[in-house]
């Protein structure tokens, strides 16, 4: 008898917020493959597989290099939560949501946090942290790389060599950034590291890829007491996915082959070749709302190509402008938090997502829903602009 | 240019382990739909009926039930921290490694834990309890219902009753349990529960079913302090599934398309069919095994349909015949975990996998590996009496 709920059927939409982005076609194919055990020496084989193709994402040697079994939070928490120890003094870099939210993990994992702040929107400079470092002599300092929530790029390598000198270990939140822009874990001295996959891998939600480099094992190795989680305990999960093959928890194996795929499709293209289709998009994007009268939040030198948070035009209503985009083009870009509710959107070009037919698709729509709201007094010019720089490229 | 790491292609397996199970082709399905964003309408109604859906599962009214995003692993820890405060007094009934990692959690989030121990194979009965109550006078009352480790089956109802009349809280595990046996969350009285996705639900591991009553609930709100985990913040992640639909993570959008279905699955089959599917299937491997002289672990009584726990004859090598089954048949069964490594297989019949064939194709080949061990003197006679036990019932 059929049930009274119908099966799914979701709209097919062009997501162009700040994730999850669209997931290659490739990826979904390899997630419906029939299931296999978690210990099935074809599961294990695959994921030695994964953490080939991560180390290689990553550009690292870590051995400590794997997806935790939750979505980029799950990473995130999994990797300040066993870094901080109680009564740590933390050093965190605060300038947008994802920022706020590395100082809360830390502060429920005991540690003694102080925040670094910055206006949402610009991003740290090693001037910014000496202070600081000086002052609290931190344990751990964490920043986000690509602040998902304003747009800017963070360079990390100058930092990390003052961390470094610091003598406290570097935790980059990366979860935008990996795929997207060059993320250099060994040669810029990242200890640890987090990622999500739905953002510039193409694939759907639900893991989250992370690495610890040796240093970092072994302050979580020399732990007074376990962390408080036993789900995201990275000693344990590095047994698991170490030769001993220690059973933690079941994986989820589908979503395990997705991401496999989806390692796959990047590192076929090649690391660079995906940055530069990255840069290639944004610069059409950025050279269409230039035309159309719209600003980018971040100064030129600190936009992330993969996020691009925007000011939204006066008189302009954001609701009815995502809403209509939603509704009549089946395209979804993102609003603004916390301060920038209402005054921004952020589009991104993430992952599968980063191609021509987004970019001229978003202008086109973005020009028809601003001309009817008398926003702008002709459509086309933003098309036209991204056109010749793509041509231009 | 071809990456060197070649597409995956696992083998197709009959999962008769302790989980995962086989997925339905369905289930499958639905999770390769094209991926929309988080906040989507279509999304945001698929998350309330999710709801629907799962509180029909657990047959309960608790607003708060929803899917935690992580496995089994996670919801249990989501459950046990969230209720847990540093210094609260909990009895923890410890007859297997599920008992054993309540337990573990418990400590974790700060608890002065009693551990009520009974030997692997047997359950708790009232009497057990009653002492521990009176003594410990705990807040919260932690036990396994389906203990995956031995295949026993706890009864819950009696020892509700002594819980609430001790004015604790009653958390259940319900891993293995939700979809092969009755979970009556609302008639018995269970506070908190949780449970996994890939064990009678028919759907790959990566979500955690959980639910909360109003007095849990109440519990959570009333704590002095947050939770040490932000990830599995049970208030915040009442508000995302809430009507606030307060952004907390990115949900793992393609994993609940398969909840989803899989869900639909077993309520379009009805409950109670699906409780006599996997009795009736259990009934038939009982009559294969014991005509080919397997014993069971549990006394009859308490035996779990779906996670059928039995004795390796002796003189049997366990890993040669798992190993055979896997790579001869393409069977998965279990081993044995801490006191039953190599004295025990863990035999699944759950969700997808209690079917006819899985039953007669697992006895088929048991019995062919067995003959070649010279530990049966002829083939047949299991299968035989699976198919009689079929006709009878």
């Amino acid at each position: 008898m059929a049930y009274a709920i119908p099966p799914i059927a979701p709209p097919v939409r062009t997501l162009l917020g700040p994730g999850p982005s669209n997931v290659h076609p490739r990826v979904l194919q390899a997630m419906a493959s029939p299931i296999v055990g978690h210990l099935d020496p074809y599961y294990l084989k695959m994921m030695d597989e994964i953490q080939v193709m991560l180390r290689e994402t990553f550009r690292t040697k870590n051995r400590a290099t794997f997806a935790v079994s939750g979505t980029g939070s799950a990473g995130q928490e999994a990797t300040i939560a066993n870094l901080v120890e109680p009564g740590d003094a933390i050093v965190i870099g605060v300038n947008g949501v994802f920022g706020e939210r590395l100082a809360e993990m830390a502060r429920r994992a005991g540690g003694d946090v102080t925040r670094l702040e910055r206006p949402w929107g610009t991003v740290f400079s090693p001037e910014d942290l000496k202070t600081a470092l000086a002052k609290v002599r931190p344990r751990v300092v964490a920043i986000v790389m690509a602040e998902t929530s304003t747009g800017a790029m963070q360079p990390i390598e100058d930092i990390a060599r003052l961390v470094h000198d610091a003598g406290a270990l570097l935790l980059v939140d990366a979860v935008t950034a990996l795929g997207g822009i060059p993320v250099e874990v060994d040669q810029w001295g990242i200890d640890a590291i987090y990622s999500g996959t739905q953002k510039c891998l193409s694939c759907p939600p639900g893991l989250a890829p992370v690495s610890f480099n040796d240093r970092a094992v072994a302050a979580i190795t020399a732990r007074k007491q376990p962390p408080h989680s036993w789900y995201l305990d990275v000693s344990m999960l590095t047994s698991y996915w170490g030769e001993q093959r220690a059973y933690h928890h079941t994986a989820p194996i589908n979503m395990t082959y997705a991401l496999h795929e989806a390692l796959r499709l990047i590192l076929e293209e090649g690391l660079d070749a995906c940055f530069l289709r990255h840069r290639r998009h944004h610069e059409a994007l950025a050279a269409g709302l230039a035309a159309i009268g719209i600003e980018f939040v971040p100064e030129e030198s600190s936009r992330l190509p993969q996020l691009n948070a925007v000011r939204i035009p006066p008189n302009v209503d954001d609701l009815t402008i995502r809403r209509s985009l939603l509704e009549r083009f089946g395209i979804e870009i993102g609003g603004g938090l916390g301060p920038f509710k209402g005054k921004v959107w952020r589009i991104g070009l993430m992952g599968h997502g980063a191609r021509q037919e987004s970019v001229l698709c978003l202008l086109a729509a973005l020009e028809t829903l601003l001309f009817e709201q008398k926003a702008i007094s002709e459509v086309g010019a933003g098309v036209a602009a991204a056109t010749s720089q793509y041509q231009r490229a």
